[in-house]
């Protein structure tokens, strides 16, 4: 089902109203999830709504949108989220840490409490298109294990960093897990094996069957090790005051988040920076290539094509995300999102 | 040959004495070149000292030991580094980080013109000490190409971060290539092959033959190469105002260099942050153990114990460095330094 991104994105804004939220912060959820699933990130997209809402009925995430400030120091501000539905939040937490840096130069939040923020990169993006160099980063709920245990004890601990550009900026999303748990619950649900190295069984040897797999491994051997122990240390410890292991899986399965922008201006004109990552990136783009590669790619552009692709295309909408949708739509007395045609 | 560390050092700091550099200066790169012996980091030890005496005779690193600061933002520095050698220079600048983060919570620092720094866990683990979160960054001359590249563009893009603990510092130091190109020569000088996957020929196809070898593969596939572009802006850019593609292979082989430190004191109690720290160290190593694992290792503690092991036992040395060490004593009138047994 090929659905309008605007017509499904004024279906989870009114989706969002009718369970409590503000205007403004169904406005900023409903732009997340829909911008996620444009960008192909289906996973952080509006299938995610129904838990939302349920989790919502039940008190587990609340709706209320705001941090409390638990410390100021200037640069670096300390917030309490208190179960709030994360996106609505970070996002003005992006805007504050612009703030504190066009003050400071640059700036680091800590938050602790925050319920499922989502895709990290719709954040930095935002810092990045204020001319800031955004960055974030969360620990969550483990799936990890550290190189020769058996046991998961680290989140998939996903970093983000945004470059502001002369155009889109440049965002990097990922997670420090070798490949996220979801391509193993997809890989078992179609009865498919899992690349070599990517996970463990319980005795912590290596498995390429989904169904025998307990935990990921980190990304890129020991340095994605150290990288993922490092995450574990700034967002969860000094983000949220909790490690992985502490961390419930219910609700939202974040731990610490930790978030701050970087302004290029302290260091150069806006303009030499400029100047130096369209440099940067006409040299990848005009670099000579490997046999058989027809283009050489800058990190997140794959996701920025598939934006514009969906953008005139619609959003591709499995049957049971559909159906839920519908489903949601009734319960609720809406109008359902209208498919492309339509 | 093993070699007592501390007539090692002795030994060095007469040497740099010699050629102009201050007690202090001559002290500290002492340090810094035999700690890396210590460490293992035979690349970054004293088999520099050659190279760097004849950089210094031929004017192209300065015995300065000091930095010029163009722009003083607070929390964030600018300096000029003036070619001078990097390694007394860095051990200012981690100092300067430190004293900038305790005022502000954070400090970032942006270098131009800095000639060798050596090994970056040298000065993180010094900020750790002064009980900050260090880190820094650097990019140098193009040896890795981009994924899907045939062309070198990017420096090997070294990365460290140390994180304080009860104990000796986590210390993570890291490039962002593969390998080190040292193990491709090494392999070259003894007949054998590179591992699968690390390096590519001059048409960008994977090469497991060290003579083949034009450029290195980024660490960790798609993610590592989106870390490298990360730093070849945060520290080229950044720091530098440079590209690697535009820094010369000599002196030294930096473009920008860039470091910081953060106060964990700014986000809970030090007290605090250590108890999760040795929280996460005894969940770590306490953990379960795939089949023959011994042991679960933390960042840098492999290197951490080598440094024990040699204060004891005496720092091996080839000799090749061995020799060199004896004729640059022959050549300025000093006495070389002691075996371990002597």
């Amino acid at each position: 089902m090929m659905v309008d991104h605007e017509s499904l994105k004024n279906f989870v804004r009114s989706v969002l109203s009718r369970v409590g939220f503000s205007v403004e912060d169904a406005e900023i959820t409903a732009d997340h999830l829909v911008h996620a699933n444009l960008r192909g990130v289906e996973t952080h997209g509006v299938m995610r709504l129904r838990d939302y809402i349920n989790s919502i009925r039940r008190s587990l995430i609340k709706v209320c949108g705001d941090y409390v400030v638990e410390r100021d120091e200037g640069p670096i501000v300390k917030v309490d989220c208190r179960w709030c539905l994360g996106i609505p939040v970070a996002y003005k937490l992006a805007k504050l840490a612009v703030e504190r840096a066009r003050r400071y130069g640059l700036s680091v939040i800590g938050c602790r409490n925050l319920a499922h923020v989502g895709m990290l990169g719709y954040y930095t993006a935002i810092m990045a298109r204020e001319r800031m160099i955004g960055f974030m980063m969360a620990n969550v709920f483990p799936m990890v294990a550290p190189l020769g245990g058996a046991k998961p004890l680290f989140g998939t601990n996903p970093v983000s960093i945004a470059f502001p550009t002369s155009d889109s900026p440049i965002v990097i999303d990922m997670a420090m897990s070798s490949i996220p748990w979801g391509e193993v619950l997809v890989a078992a649900s179609r009865g498919e094996g899992i690349p070599e190295g990517v996970a463990i069984d319980r005795e912590g040897r290596v498995t390429t069957d989904p169904a025998k797999a307990c935990a990921l491994l980190p990304f890129g051997g020991h340095k994605g090790y150290a990288l993922l122990l490092a995450v574990e240390v700034l967002a969860g410890i000094l983000g949220g005051g909790v490690l992985s292991v502490q961390v419930p899986s219910f609700p939202g399965s974040q731990g610490g988040v930790l978030l701050g922008a970087v302004d290029p201006s302290k260091f150069l004109s806006y303009e030499e920076y400029i100047t130096l990552v369209s440099s940067l990136i006409k040299e990848i783009k005009s670099s000579p290539r490997a046999p058989g590669v027809e283009e050489i790619l800058i990190p997140g552009e794959r996701g920025e094509r598939t934006v514009k692709k969906r953008i005139r295309e619609g959003i591709p909408l499995d049957s049971r995300t559909w159906d839920m949708l519908n489903d949601l739509a009734k319960e609720l007395g809406l109008e359902p999102p209208k498919p492309k045609d339509a």
